[in-house]
Formats: C-alpha cells, structure tokens, sequence
C-alpha cells in the first residue's frame, strides 16, 4: 500500500497519502525503459477467467466492436452496480480510509470513479470523487515547439514525486505515441489525455479533415496502450458555436476549437457526439473513464458561466447518462476561469446537470491580471471548487498563457493544487485531513524544527528557507526562530505562560474556561477597569 | 493623483491605482536621505489655521495630554462627522473613483479609515474599508538576528511598487528608531507600528518590567515620527489568557504573548486596557488610527475561532467605541489560520462585535501544512475573506514561520496579496475592478502581447516567462504561443470562427444566442442525433 509514513523525533509516525509510486522507496530501482512493475496484472488475469468468454475479456485484444453488451461487468462500475468489491475498491478503500463497500456504493452511484485501463497494470488504484481526497491532476506533454520524451517522463516523475495524483499526457508534436507509452509504462498514477490531438495529427493539423474514423482508430491506440482516461469533447454542438461569438474569449479550449471549426465547416453536427454509443463500447471493453470535457469552458472573468458553457454543460449531462447505461465511468469537466461569487453556483449546476458524477476542474482563475502566477489565482478558485464538492483539481502553473512547463513549473503547480486540495479536504472535514496539520502545528510549537520540515507538503524548500536566515546546524534545535530572535519569541513567552499558569494552579480552573466566552460580556459591560484575581478564572 | 496609465498599441489607455508613489513618475528623483516631498504639509496647515488654538493644533507638539476634548475637529472622523470633507477625503474619492460624500459618510460611520498621522505629510492618502477596493499591507522590519536599515527602506521602496497600500514596520531589534524615520520619511503610504516591540527594547526584552509610562511614551515618539497606524494589544485580558492553556499552538502573535505575560506576572490587567482612554486622546491628537490587535488570534487551523479569539474580539468591539467617543478612527486586526469553511463565520461575527469597524487580517492561512509556501495557502483565504468583507489583508511571504523575508519574498508576498485583494474586489463587484480583466483579456485574444505584459500584475515575470520558450523577438507579435505552436492554436481556432460566422451570415442570428440556453433542454431530450443547419440557430 502506497504511504509516506513520517518518523518523528517524538517516536510518533505520521502516516500520509503518497502518489510517488516505487521510486520513492529506496528498497527499489526502476529502469526507465523497461517501467514500473506490472503489479495489478494478477488481479487482470483472475478477473478476466472469471469473466471467460464476456467482451473484452482477453488484455490487449481489440474491443468486438459493436457486439457489446452494456450490462457486463467488465468495468469497475460494472462490477460495483453488480454489488461486487474489486481488488482496486478495496486498495482505494485502506488508502482513503474507508470501508470498501463505501467505495463500492459511490463508484455504483456514478459519484465517484476508479480509472484503471486493463492495459496500465502499473498504476496504483485511486479513486475520485466528492466523498473522498480531493485530487489533482499535472498536465504535461511537448509541443510542436519545445521538449522531448525525456523531458516529459521526467516531468510525470517528477509530477508524482510532489503529489499529482493523475497526469495528463498533452503532447501535440512530434512522436506523441512514443512519448505516451513511455509516459504510461512509468506512470504509478492515472495517465488521461485528449485522443483528438493526436487525431489532429494524423491529419495533418487540418481540423476540417477530421473524420470519426480517424478519430475511433486513434481511441482504440490508446486504449491499447493503457490510457486510463479520456478527455473527449462531445459536448460541443453545432448550435451551440454562435453562442460564444460574442464572447470576450471566444473558445480557448484547443479540442474546442477544433471541433467547433469542424462543425461549421461540415455543417454537421459534433462526430463525437454522433458516435458515443461507439465510443461507449469501445472505453467499455478496457474500462477506461470519460472525462466528458468542456470545449466551451470560459477563457475569461467576462465569459464565466455563460450561455455557452452551460448549454454544454446540459449536453455533458446527457452524455453521462448515456455512458452510464454502457456501464463505463463519467467524470465532467469544468472551467477555467471564474469569479469567486460564481463558483458554487457552477458546482451546483453541474452536480444538477450531470447527475452527480465527479467534477474535474481546471483551476478556475479568480482573475486574469496576473499571467506568471496563474498558480496562485487558480489555487484560490481551485481550493474553493474542491471545498464545494469537486473531486479533482487540474492545476495550471506559472507558466499558464504563457509558455510551456519546465520541471520547477510543474512542481510550482503541484504544490499550489496539494495545498488547494488539502485545504479543501479540511474545509470539508475529511476525517483524517486535520490530523496532518496538527502534527506539523505541534512540531512547530515545540521547536521540533526537522519534525516540521519532515511533515511540510516540501520538506527540501522549508529547510532551506529556515537555514537562509540561521544557517548553523544547532539552530535547526533552536527553541527560537529569525523571525523574533533568540530573547523574544512569542511560542517561548507561551510555553512560560503555561508553565506560570501550572505553578498557579490555573490548571484547576482550566474547566471553566469553557464557560467564559458566555461571561465575556457581563465583563465587558461591567466596566472598563476591572481586576480579576487569576485564582477567579 | 497617483494612478498608473498603460498606454495600449490600440492607442486605448488604462488607468490602474498605483502605490508607488513618487518614485516611479520618470520625472521625478528621489534622495532617500532627503525623503519624499511633503506634499500633505499645506492642507495640514490649513486645517491648522482653521483650528487655531484647538487641541492638537500644531505640527510637531506634543498633545497637552489630559486637556484634550473628546469632541474635536483634528482627525479626519472627527471632521466626517462633522460633515465636513477634508482634502484627504477628496483625494481618495478620486482615487477610489467615488463621490466624496461616499468617503466621508463611510468614515463617519466607522466603516472606513483613513490613516494620516499630521507628521507623515509625504503620504498619498487612501481608505480602508468594505465599500472601497480591499488593500494589502506589507510587513517589513529588521530582528535582533538579521536585516539592516537600507535593507529595511529597500524593502518598503519595493513593496510598494509592486502594490502595497500600507506597510509596517515591525522591527524588534537595534536601531528601530531610526529605521522607522527612513522608512517613514520615504514612504508614500501609511505607516504601522506595533509600539509594544519597541517599548519592550526599552526595558531589555523582559516583559515583566513594561511600564504603561515606558508604552506611553514610545507611543508619542512613533506619532512625532509620523506613524500613522498602530497594532495595540489591548484586548489581551487577563481572564482571557487561561482561554489559550489547552490550546494546540498558544499565544503566537509576539504583542498578545507579551501582555499575557505581564498580566500573569502582574496579577494585573492589561495596562492597555486600563489606559485606553489616555491612548484615545494621544492618538487623537496626531490623528493616528487604532489598529487592534488580535494577541489571541489561532496560531493553527486547530484553533481558529476558538473562546480565546472570540472573548478578546468582544473586548476590542467595546473598545472600538470609546475610540469612537474620541473621534479616534479604529480598524480591527483578524487571523491567522482558519479553515475555508470557518472564514465566513470570522467576518460575520467582527462585523456584529466591533460594529462594522474595518477588519484587516493576516491572510488567513488555510492549512498548517506547507510552511516555504504560506502566500499561497494563506492567499486563499484572503481572497476569500476580502470578498466577504475585509477590508483589508496583511500579506504573508513565503518564509512565514521560517525566516525574515528578503526582497524576493516580499515581491512574492505583495503579488499573491494584489491577486488576492483584486480576486476580491472582482467577487464584490467592485465598480471598474472588471475593466482590467477585460483589458488583459482582449489583449490575450488578439495576442497583442506586449500589451498583455503590460496590463499584468508584473510585467517583467510575465514576459521573461514568454520569452523564454519564444525568445525570438518575432515571437512577441506572433499570432501563436508556445503551447499550441504557430499551427495549432485555439485562439486562432476561435478568430476563423467568428469569421465563418460572419460570412456565413451566422451575425444576423446572434440575438438568439441568449435564448439557446433555455431551447438547450429541448434539444437535448428530442434525441441523439441532432442536425441543425445554422440558418436556423
């Protein structure tokens, strides 16, 4: 089971949620180019002969391709409305906490999803949904103008090392399958991507070129190769394209667009949304998740919950129901850009509009004058969405609207969505979030100073912070800080209160401490001048 | 009127509120040693003539302590009250972009202050309230450890270029009187001080031996130097100290632990409570504004809105009215740590306590666990608790709990506190904090990129973060970035559409736009398989 567990000097263990996959146990070596240890494949290959015979049924075969039926229980939803409790429920269940029939029951219910392809026996189960951790998803992938597969493996790396709990594969240029499979064979986490990318490709870029075909063959690659989720923008109708002419920001959504411009050229409607039953059948067979995406998303504070994004989201909420009746997993995507005061009414709508399934986030920005600190303005809209009830936080990093993410962007943004995540998860009472933040508040009363670098979301940049200032290694058992000096420290001047306070016999009395917020205005009305005897508390 | 303009390659300008100060206008040079231009000095003497022989009256004096009637004219709520408008008054209605009437009711009622201490007339005035835009306040300071005083003034030259509207100076170690009168005679914002750090050098850092005398007279000193605000602790009661004993981190503000020693080592309460009413009049007399402290506030998200938070916040409401009585302006300091989800509760209950006085709060932090990184965490929460009505935020750098900020922590701290007070301003719908989104946004769309760096929150990040994917001096008008590539653009996507449209005759139907999003539900129930020719969109 996949845990950080942080000894601390007291002889306590912490025990926190860890996304980093072998290569952060030193017991372990991994070669890059042969990948992970393929450790769910025995779970794979029991299901598969107690299924012997159903569609999909053999790893790495081509789905049958329209002989598929939708109530098998090939899918973990599928498993999950039958009633039964997977290997991977039960993994989620002991690293969330919670008993496995209360995943099963949510994964049933389309409230939470579970993205495992057959075909990425590598990944470490997780699961996404409101009642659980909130998670966070790193984009990653090169572009026609920057990086390699190198680059990008590292950044997956790299990605989960800090707490990405999935990626996604976004690469655009040159040798995009090479790149995926090698991203997917080293990833212990959910690899997603956006299939009509890679479909752009092999046209040439030319959107109006596109065809289903081109399209269902590029789905089935990846597939095949174990993507675990897909975003597919099935909700951008013909009719609803006028709608954004007069936005500020038009479309800024890359699928979006494309699909837009494909609509209007052919003057037919969205392809994806013409096949999804096919597309249905096909994500069946190898269990992959949708991730229904939102080409319609505002690019802007001005275009946030417009009629464009919220005629799709309807769209979204149709399709859901339909890849439900197909038994595979649903999660919606979500916007981008959007003003505090309009936040929950998004989340609303879209638990409304989509039935509940899982939302998925992209920020939102709070506001769009700060390119460079995107992370930030999208931390705020994002710890607030996740507050709210959304399951997944994608996060942007400083980059954003500005360039591609180099290795200390993608950590920038990690941290930004752990921190975004977290704070949701308290602010929702996640049994179990606050008992993290109290272990590190009691390290950093008691001057336990490698307690608290040990249990910071990052150790490396909180210890070199600390040591900036006071460098010499007896300041790390300080029982003071830069901030006030060694004669004035306010946790010192605490300590002596409380010790004073025990010589006094305060502590007797501690019980009624209780009781004085009520008594606090009788005082204050009482007069201005009062003294009270600290043997009267 | 101090605003910056940035002139567009559109020829269209927009004016943003500027901290800055004389500094950054290119016709004007600025000797530190020399200080700022009094600009202030004619209206003071003025108002001075206007009350000859009352109280307070000349530049420089001391009060005539004792003497001074609590109905006066000399601060600037005295004469809101009186129905007059001050020239300060005037000044930040055009700043603010509001009628004067609206500053002097807002001040009048003691929802607003504006913070102008006589003897700091090189300051451009500004307001701080609920109805205005929400500001940010930048803590700089030498320690017994660390820093210098051109350190120190670098500090404040710098915070304030990049936006803050207040700083304070909270040094504790040598040399604070000297580096207080640098700082204030070069500052163009308001000034605050915390008297309590300096008066404890005075009795060589033991709590125990303050004197209200020793706070006295340190109080009168910073307001001859021109403070124009001051953090007093003094609703720190002695019955509210045994409220803090079980808590997780105690007492961690540095002025409260202070006074709740020297309460328990005096079985005596507060001097800063009993005195209160001759710090009313000394205040008064410069027209210095109250900030009170909140010494008990939570160290940690365990203890937010605890007893101890909440007893000490009902003294400083009763406080607040006797400074009120006085015509001494007050705001309210806040916390701290709090989870989002006790963030709305905090501001509710300030408002109803301290009878809509002002609140200004540090951040607040929204989990204890990512210390390197607490202008993000705490950037949340105060997005959130200026949009719920603060009126103004105490930044957070990153080496919070760690280390003294230096220069790059303070532009970072400043940043994270300009996103957070504009997210907020945005989310209350202040008038006009819109049109700068929307000129950044329209500058995006049409990748006029040096536009779009200009608009931004820091130019300078923003387009050294483009510029290094695309260095290419081309690449600055380029009609493409480098996360699509010149090929695969959804912006450029966007613009063919709207020009499709346009050919199309897609224009002429717009005004059915609106009306898609109701026609979207029967849409999506009249079937899957939707052809809609655009004509009939």
């Amino acid at each position: 089971m996949p845990m950080r567990e942080v000894a601390l000097s007291t002889g306590d263990r912490v025990v926190l949620y860890d996304t980093s996959g072998p290569r952060t146990d030193p017991a372990v070596s991994v070669d890059v180019r042969v990948g992970l240890p393929r450790s769910r494949t025995v779970w794979i290959a029991e299901r598969d002969a107690g299924d012997a015979g159903a569609a999909g049924g053999s790893a790495g075969a081509r789905p049958a391709g329209g002989g598929v039926g939708v109530s098998g229980a090939t899918t973990q939803l599928g498993l999950a409305r039958r009633g039964l409790i997977s290997p991977e429920m039960e993994f989620v269940a002991v690293r969330e906490g919670v008993p496995a029939e209360t995943v099963r029951a949510e994964i049933a219910a389309g409230r939470a999803v579970l993205p495992v392809n057959r075909n990425h026996p590598e990944s470490e189960p997780m699961i996404i949904g409101r009642e659980f951790l909130v998670k966070i998803n790193a984009n990653i992938g090169n572009s026609a103008v920057a990086s390699s597969i190198e680059e990008e493996v590292d950044k997956m790396v790299w990605a989960t090392r800090w707490g990405a709990d999935t990626v996604m594969d976004l690469s655009t240029g040159r040798d995009i399958h090479r790149t995926r499979e090698w991203i997917i064979r080293n990833s212990p986490v959910p690899v997603g991507t956006v299939p009509i990318y890679q479909a752009l490709e092999k046209v040439d870029g030319k959107a109006v070129d596109l065809t289903w075909e081109v399209y269902r063959d590029t789905v089935i690659e990846q597939c095949e190769q174990g993507v675990d989720y897909m975003t597919v923008h099935a909700g951008v109708l013909l009719r609803h394209v006028p709608l954004t002419a007069r936005r500020r920001t038009g479309i800024v959504s890359r699928g979006g667009a494309i699909l837009a411009a494909w609509c209007l050229a052919h003057h037919e409607e969205n392809f994806l949304y013409t096949h999804f039953a096919e597309l249905c059948e096909i994500l069946r067979a190898y269990d992959v998740t949708f991730s229904l995406g939102d080409g319609l998303r505002p690019g802007s504070i001005a275009d946030a919950n417009d009629a464009a994004q919220l005629a799709e989201l309807a769209t979204l909420g149709e399709l859901t129901s339909l890849a439900w009746e197909h038994d595979v997993q649903v999660m919606i995507e979500g916007p981008g850009h959007v003003p505090m005061n309009k936040i929950k009414e998004n989340v609303e709508l879209q638990r409304e509009l989509c039935h509940d399934a899982p939302f998925y986030t992209l920020g939102p920005l709070t506001t769009d004058v700060a390119p460079g600190y995107d992370h930030i303005t999208s931390a705020i809209g994002a710890a607030m969405i996740g507050w709210f009830g959304t399951a997944m936080l994608c996060y942007v990093t400083p980059k954003e609207h500005l360039g591609l993410p180099d290795r200390e962007d993608v950590k920038a943004g990690v941290i930004a969505y752990k921190i975004a995540a977290h704070a949701a998860d308290l602010a929702k009472g996640h049994p179990g979030a606050q008992a993290w933040d109290d272990a590190l508040s009691d390290a950093r009363f008691d001057f336990r100073w490698n307690d608290q670098f040990h249990l910071s979301l990052d150790p490396e940049t909180a210890a070199s912070y600390h040591d900036e200032t006071l460098p010499a290694a007896p300041a790390r058992s300080a029982h003071f800080c830069s901030m006030c000096g060694p004669h004035f420290c306010s946790m010192k001047i605490t300590r002596d209160v409380r010790e004073y306070a025990a010589v006094r016999g305060i502590g007797d009395e501690l019980a009624l401490a209780e009781g004085m917020r009520e008594k606090s205005a009788e005082f204050v009305s009482g007069g201005n001048h009062i003294y009270l005897p600290l043997a009267d508390v």
